[in-house]
């Protein structure tokens, strides 16, 4: 970068590849720390100085009447191009697509080399969309990648990675617990060659921008099938197909997340023709679960990125001299640097455990990274929370206000808790699976018992209770 | 191990060395793999079961009278000499003597590699000292090897590696706050050729053992001294020195961990030669400090492993078949497979955490690793009392009782977050200096700011505040 | 009310007044029980279903363009003052207003009693203003009641208790740590018979509505005073004096909270009579705090009545029968029920504290209560923050949108944390007026350690500690 | 007192009666005031002096093998008789038993009267014994008053009122989850007119001492009952009826509470006369429960006594002028003040909340009060922990150790948690039943949205959602 006026002139700086946690550092490429350095300055000196001109760009598109809702999603603001061509520029792109999984190129970056980038991309609201990692995109295009046909990756793949649409992933409805996802009703039926679509999907994120052209879609395309894994099935819609309203946005905590969005769909009588099916009729539970892994991974490593930039604000006010309640600075309260080492302590070793999960499935793949995806999907949501939390305090009301980004992020990260799934699935199903060795455990114990009992009368003791008395009605034998 | 009757039977076993998470495990060697899957069986299989064994040896030890306070430290349970002699003949022996670091012969192993070994040790109360890497031997052998010379390691450090004596380390004082250790007040002085000490020690662990032959003990050498970390000198007290008394013991909880024991031990004009003096007069700090690193690792570890051992418990009983609690199995109780998925997450990330701290030593030293070493000396024992609480609770009375190993452990687990200093010592110092990144960060939020405000004026947006009204004297402008 | 279509038709419905906390009904006068059942009914059937329409007003209000920020803010939507005359109607208003303490008449009720109405006021966005009981203005108007002189009464009480009027009361600044008032920086200084006032005040509640007249606000009038607590005066400042901007209002968390709004505020060469003061110059620090008592109980019970709301609509949907994830109803979720159980047990614990403080005030005044206002005003706020957090995340993406008043009620809620000052200014001071019994408890406990060893000797007890061993030099002695 | 030595000599103390919450006030008589100032300076003048020489009577007990674990059991500490006596002369005898419901002549006091008096017996533990009113006894004594006969009166509740003998209750046993007391296995069978008595139980608290003479039992009469409530039968065995072996004792966390303890139990052919039958065959689950109420506000009293116990040596610590880690006094660092806070305002709540209970009891029955009782069941043990945590960790090493009560008084607190339910079996019952409002508010909810949206016709508004956009086909309508 030309002018690196900001990160250069902080002479302490030291930059990301050299903080690489210790167990990892030799699981990174020199390209790769290479890429991580420039991932970091691109995000500190360009595009968190942009996130707010990308806010008010939305604010004021177009006319007078900008902030009226739908001018909000209708506008893309020009910032945000800019931001794509200079990363492009700087060979940050597509860097989520992991090497050796997909016969697309990507930047050709592991799961663990781009979850460090992605880290940095978690400290702004442009940045993942800059370099062409945002969610969902990123997920769906691994689903194209994944279970495209060609004519499927020629059409929407493509434009994809190139940065040129948007897409969403539909599953969700507001009738039914969705996170039991047996239970989304939306239904599709075969008529011909088309596949006939009626129902509604909420929090469908992206469907505000107007520049978000397909829809991946989940629906009950044989509901009466025995097994309830296989009623469901995976459809491409194209945003503009006749019977799609986004009839409304959902607001998180009073953002709209505009032009993005969460959008409430309607169908009715949607119809697509049956080329449009993702892998196959009724293999909709597939095509879902085999989307997810990687991109809990880039969630973690985004809010751990949040983390930090809230610890960044936390620190920068606790030594704000202008800030000195009972006659010293916030530094030099207590509780607050009981807050900071606590939230330091949650943040690291959240930290690795996102970085080990992502190794996981480098060396696997996210099947058998199953455990320790789950443990971070439930874990690093949690520490967010606790590490805004402190901040927020302690920038007291400017910290629920629009005057730092930590009110947003507390929104933004508070739905990380119910995304793909409510906390409370995850836990019972990570503890389920733990469960299952209690059986062998069982066994196990009752054997080291029985072993002890031999060896007590091998060393001739009584092994008797320490606390034995054994008294006979009423009185002691001992 | 010719009777392999416990694991080997246990078909679904994987094997210690299979279950290194996944980015520590290429730091680990071949040889580091086989032993560690050596140490967990011989702990599974052949501490485990002698644990209780030892507890009765104590209280049968040689007469009628055992369960009298003083027969109980007097004793020397033979079952910990058949396991030493095991662990020799298995090559398990001083493992946590870390190679490189010192001309001694240890094992060979990389502090990474022990931490895993260490987590298996932390499972049995006969483990640690079976393998000769019991505290505060481990810490203090370091000593010798570091900074002692080559008469005091002929002396010491040789039987100490033999696993021949045993040794204590007497710093806390109980009419001060010893959490801050300047103020230990325990004077030396010197008269001629020797030092002469006066005052008291406590929790002295290790110091109720009869063959607990040398004290390495902390004292004010130079009160006067114009650097308060220049007052302190490290020496040599045998434990047999006229002026010494064995007081008394602490207990933790109701339990007096004999025969090792938490002593309170006068000192009455005790003289020891200058020759005794560890590193020099006045370089009391110094060596305290280089001692502290490896072995909270150590510690860490060991409650790791604790900690897994209460969910083998906590799994093993909610599996239990005769537990049926309200029409079924505890295992089916949502409660508890969320308390169990809690401990699986906080433990895993704990563990990745200690290791990397490990490594950080490994790479540097303890100094290079201060930060990561208090960070695991804070999170570990919090854990630890989460999981046995949880663990506890799932076994109502026997819980607290003397039918699971989980109320000893809790007793013990508690004072992990007092001794080597309380956390909140910890915390403040992990936290003061976090917070010194503040004041650059404050300037590199500036710094965005102004960045952000030319980035407006550059695409000519009017960079208001998106809730301004400008009401002027009542009337509102916009 | 004449058409009792809501709470009447649900025939488990049990009135308020039935439902008083066993040992505060002999506290509550027959009087205030009616009052009670009518302010719940009032607010379950009418204000509770007001509420969206007040919010659909304010968005409409005047023009097309009525979404943009001024237009939010210029608005009075006419459902609130139908809402006033209905409640005027039915003799609900002014309640705050203790009995006995000031000479104004306002419902006579204690603060008790009104407690228990607040509680059912915070249920609503439009009650309390409804009833004439919003903040600011009651704590305000118990300020001209307490200190305002007859010509102040006229010309603000007076319309403030006939609701024709609002208020605010400007206090935090932006630039310092408000949370210690000493610091409040605001300049008044005197010319000829005036005061001039310039600085800037910001969390200035109320300043966003038009109808809002009067600010009373606090700025130091005498910085060089060697007490820090008489630097400070409270002046009246009506809100069209020249010189007076409302810069901007404040968002929280994403919410305007329009029309009623927090102010950043501009002043510049304000000048105002000097019979504006209140009470007399250099007493600004005994106007605030005569006048925080009461208010904090107001907000401590409608925060009660908010958590009180959320376990309604927690309650709803556990037992919508619409959600069924993994096979049965969320009420049948072992999970959900402990949160449920948790809720309950914080929320009846945290409002007995609460009705304990008010009538700790009606016993004696707001400074006899200082420990008990201390109490609920941290206690509360977490207990709500909890209780919505598990609502919340039981309602799904639902439970952070516009579809439930979850999300608003929590970005609301936690406010209170801040308000009036962070939970840690008075965690200190509770903390520190609590330590002070510390010196004569050593005392006491030091007495009873001396009788038990009288008591010893005169049992013929040894008094030896039970973990003595008195070894000496090596060998024990006992 | 003659000898006021204590609490007057302390110029600072405020009697307890002067100390009662605010809203309880006027519900305790002025001589139920005369009375707790009574207990609380027999408490803290007589009794805590007491609490080591009883333990030590133990310890020595007899003779040189007092020790020994059946010693310890065997033994009667002369000190506990006399501080009995002393009781009887202040008048302090049978205070829980409740006036107005039994025909048995207790003290004549309230269950919330004597509920502010357990809090001071709380602090002790020889005290609760002194004045005949510790448990199990209270809680069997009710038993004989509710449902004794005049025969089972006259032999066990007279003596048991007396001070004479002891009792206890058995009911949990080791092999089944005796949470859900339906799984109790225990069998009787009748033979003629008797009942023969096979299996074992644990727990039993109070069977160690060789003053308890009545064990009040809970068997399985009727195995096939098609009601599970009506197998059990609860009837009376004397400690010395042939078959009866108390084979050992239980410790909790290393302590054995002899000569009280808890006892495990084993029942061989055990025969009882057909009178010995309480209430009658099949009414077990009708006595236990009518044996719960009280005894758990008994409970939650004692704790929140011990709790402010736990106080007073923390706040003692904090202002021991010895201890100055780091330069200043541990008064004056803020985190432990922020601690002390917390739990001030944790048992300040908590006890408000037990007191509500108890006064819900004196106003109906246990019955009436079922949730107010199973609220405290779960929160107070929880404050008494986390106050008792913070108390340990101020003190450190000592916090531990023997050298405070701090440590024991953890171990029996910990108990609270899973004595007479654990606390999850308390919480869903809780939840359960607070679940059951939820489908009269989901319909007062839809009720309260069908009345918005008449209003909103009503208004003139449209009533859509604010953040509608109804994009059709890619092209927005708005």
């Amino acid at each position: 970068m030309s002018v690196p006026y900001l990160i250069n002139s902080d002479k302490g700086y030291v930059p990301a590849s050299q903080r690489i946690p210790s167990v990892v550092k030799h699981l990174v490429s020199d390209r790769a720390k290479k890429a991580l350095d420039l991932v970091e300055r691109f995000v500190e000196e360009e595009c968190i100085p942009a996130d707010a001109v990308f806010t008010q760009q939305i604010r004021e598109a177009g006319d007078a009447h900008s902030s009226n809702i739908v001018g909000r999603f209708e506008s893309h603001p020009s910032v945000i191009e800019d931001l794509k061509k200079r990363a492009q520029e700087l060979g940050l792109w597509n860097m989520f697509l992991p090497k050796n999984h997909f016969k697309e190129e990507g930047a050709g970056f592991s799961n663990l080399e781009y979850g460090l980038m992605a880290e940095y991309l978690g400290r702004s609201i442009t940045a993942s969309e800059a370099v062409n990692c945002a969610a969902p995109d990123t997920g769906n295009m691994e689903v194209f990648a994944k279970y495209g046909t060609q004519e499927q990756k020629a059409q929407w793949l493509k434009p994809l990675m190139d940065g040129k649409i948007r897409s969403a992933f539909l599953m969700t409805e507001p009738q039914v617990s969705s996170s039991d996802a047996t239970n989304i009703e939306m239904r599709m039926h075969k008529e011909g060659n088309e596949w006939v679509l009626n129902g509604q999907k909420w929090w469908s994120s992206g469907a505000g921008d107007k520049r978000c052209k397909i829809y991946i879609v989940m629906a009950k395309s044989d509901p009466n099938n025995s097994s309830k894994y296989k009623q469901q099935s995976v459809i491409l819609v194209p945003a503009d197909t006749p019977g799609v309203t986004v009839h409304r946005m959902l607001g998180v905590m009073g953002y709209d997340d505009a032009p993005h969005g969460h959008g409430h769909i309607y169908f009715n009588n949607v119809r697509v023709p049956d080329s449009n099916m993702i892998l196959g009729a009724g293999r909709g539970f597939e095509v879902v679960q085999g989307r997810l892994g990687p991109g809990r991974i880039h969630h973690a490593m985004r809010s751990i990125g949040s983390a930090e930039k809230a610890m960044d604000w936390y620190l920068a006010r606790l030594n704000d001299p202008a800030r000195t309640p009972f006659g010293k600075q916030l530094a030099e309260h207590a509780i607050q640097l009981e807050r900071v080492a606590r939230s330091r302590v949650e943040i690291d070793s959240a930290r690795l455990a996102v970085l080990n999960a992502a190794n996981t499935i480098d060396e696997g793949d996210a099947k058998s990274a199953l455990k320790e995806i789950a443990e971070v999907k439930v874990e690093v949501p949690g520490v967010l929370m606790n590490v805004l939390d402190r901040a927020m305090q302690a920038y007291g009301g400017a910290g629920v206000s629009q005057d730092t980004p930590l009110a947003q992020m507390w929104a933004s990260g508070r739905t990380m808790r119910i995304v793909d799934g409510p906390d409370e699935v995850h836990m019972i199903q990570l503890g389920r699976n733990e469960s299952k060795r209690g059986g062998a455990l069982l066994k196990r114990i009752e054997a080291q018992k029985e072993k002890t009992r031999e060896l007590m009368k091998q060393y001739g003791l009584k092994n008797e209770d320490p606390l034995a008395i054994n008294r006979v009605s009423g009185k002691s034998k001992l």
